[in-house]
C-alpha cells in the first residue's frame, strides 16, 4: 500500500500518477521523447540504461518493469538485461554503450560526479552529443522517478507475469496509450 | 561550456532544452503543473522545495534560480529563501513546511530513505495526501533537473542579475512561455 490514498489500487508508478493526471500527462509524454524513440540511442539502449539506474537506485519496481520493456525489445529474452545489473562492464553490449552506463552510473551519484574524461570516453566510442544528451536526462529521470515510486511507497508486485505484461505493453505501445493511465 | 555543442549560447537548463525541445516541451509542461500552481501547496512552498532539493544536491543554478523565484513570490525579498538554505528547521516557514522538507530531504537520498513516520509527521502537521504526493513528486523532479544540468555541465553565471531576471519571469510567466524556450 502506498504511503498516500491513491484512492486505487493499481500497483507501481501507474496508481500514483492516477492520482495526479495532469502531472501524469506530462511525465507520460516526456517519457515517449526519452524512451520510446529510436534516433540516435536505440530503444533497447534507452531502456537498458533506464533499468540500470533504477537497479543502482534499488529501485524494484522501474528496474524490473523496464528490465522487461528492454528484454521485450530483444525478442523476450531477459539474458541481456540481467547481464547489465550484474556488471554492465561485462556485458555483451557495444563498448559505447558502455561508455555511455558509465556517464549514467556517475549521473545516478550525482550531476557533479560526471567529469570531463567521462564524456572524452563516450566520444572515442563514438558517442554523440544526442547520444551523451540522451542518457544524461534518461539516467536523471529515472533518478527522479525511482524516488517518486519508492518515496511514496507505491506498491511493488512480486509476481513476474505482471512485469511481463507492463514489459510487452510499453515495449509494443509506448507511453501514450490509455494502459499507462487506466487500469486495463 | 557545457560538455556537448548546443548549438546556443544560453546558459543552464534552458541551453540543454533548446538543443532537445520536444523532451523540453513536456518538461516545461511538468514544471507548469508542479511549481506554477497553487492548488494545496501555494506556489511560494513549491518554489521552496525546489530550491532547498537543489541546494542538498549542491546544484549552484537550480538553486539560486529557484531561490530567486520563491523571493519574487514573497515580494522580492530572498530572507525566507536563504533562512531555508541554511537551516529549514529554524525558518521562519509552518511546521507543516517543516515536515514537508523533511521528506524532500529524505527524498534527495533516495526514495527508500523515506519512511513511514516521515509521512506521519507531515499529517500531524496537517498535510494532506496531495500535500505529500507534490512533495515528494517536486523533490524526485529536482534530483533530475540538478543531475540533467551539472551532469552535462551547463553553464551556470555569477551574475546575480542573471536570476533576478529569471525569479521575475518564471514568478510571473510560468514555465510554459516562450521565455522558456527561446533566447529573450
Amino acid at each position: 500500500m502506498p504511503y498516500i490514498d491513491t484512492k486505487n489500487d493499481i500497483p507501481g508508478i501507474r496508481g500514483l500518477m492516477q492520482f495526479r493526471p495532469d502531472a501524469a500527462i506530462a511525465l507520460n509524454q516526456f517519457a515517449q521523447v526519452l524512451l520510446a524513440d529510436d534516433a540516435s540511442l536505440s530503444k533497447l539502449d534507452r531502456e537498458l540504461i533506464a533499468s540500470f539506474v533504477s537497479s543502482r537506485n534499488e529501485c524494484t519496481f522501474c528496474m524490473t518493469s523496464h528490465g522487461a520493456i528492454a528484454a521485450h525489445h530483444t525478442g523476450g529474452t531477459y539474458e541481456l538485461v540481467e547481464a547489465v545489473w550484474r556488471d554492465y562492464k561485462s556485458a555483451p553490449i557495444s563498448e559505447k554503450l558502455k561508455a555511455l552506463l558509465n556517464i549514467a552510473d556517475h549521473v545516478s551519484k550525482g550531476g557533479l560526479h560526471v567529469t570531463p574524461g567521462d564524456i572524452d570516453a563516450a566520444r572515442e566510442q563514438g558517442a554523440s552529443d544526442l547520444d551523451i544528451h540522451d542518457t544524461v536526462l534518461i539516467a536523471a529521470a529515472f533518478c527522479m522517478f525511482n524516488r517518486y515510486v519508492d518515496g511514496l511507497g507505491a506498491t511493488t508486485p512480486d509476481d513476474p507475469a505482471f512485469y511481463e505484461i507492463i514489459g510487452k505493453q510499453r515495449a509494443e505501445e509506448g507511453y501514450l496509450t490509455k494502459s499507462v493511465l487506466i487500469k486495463d
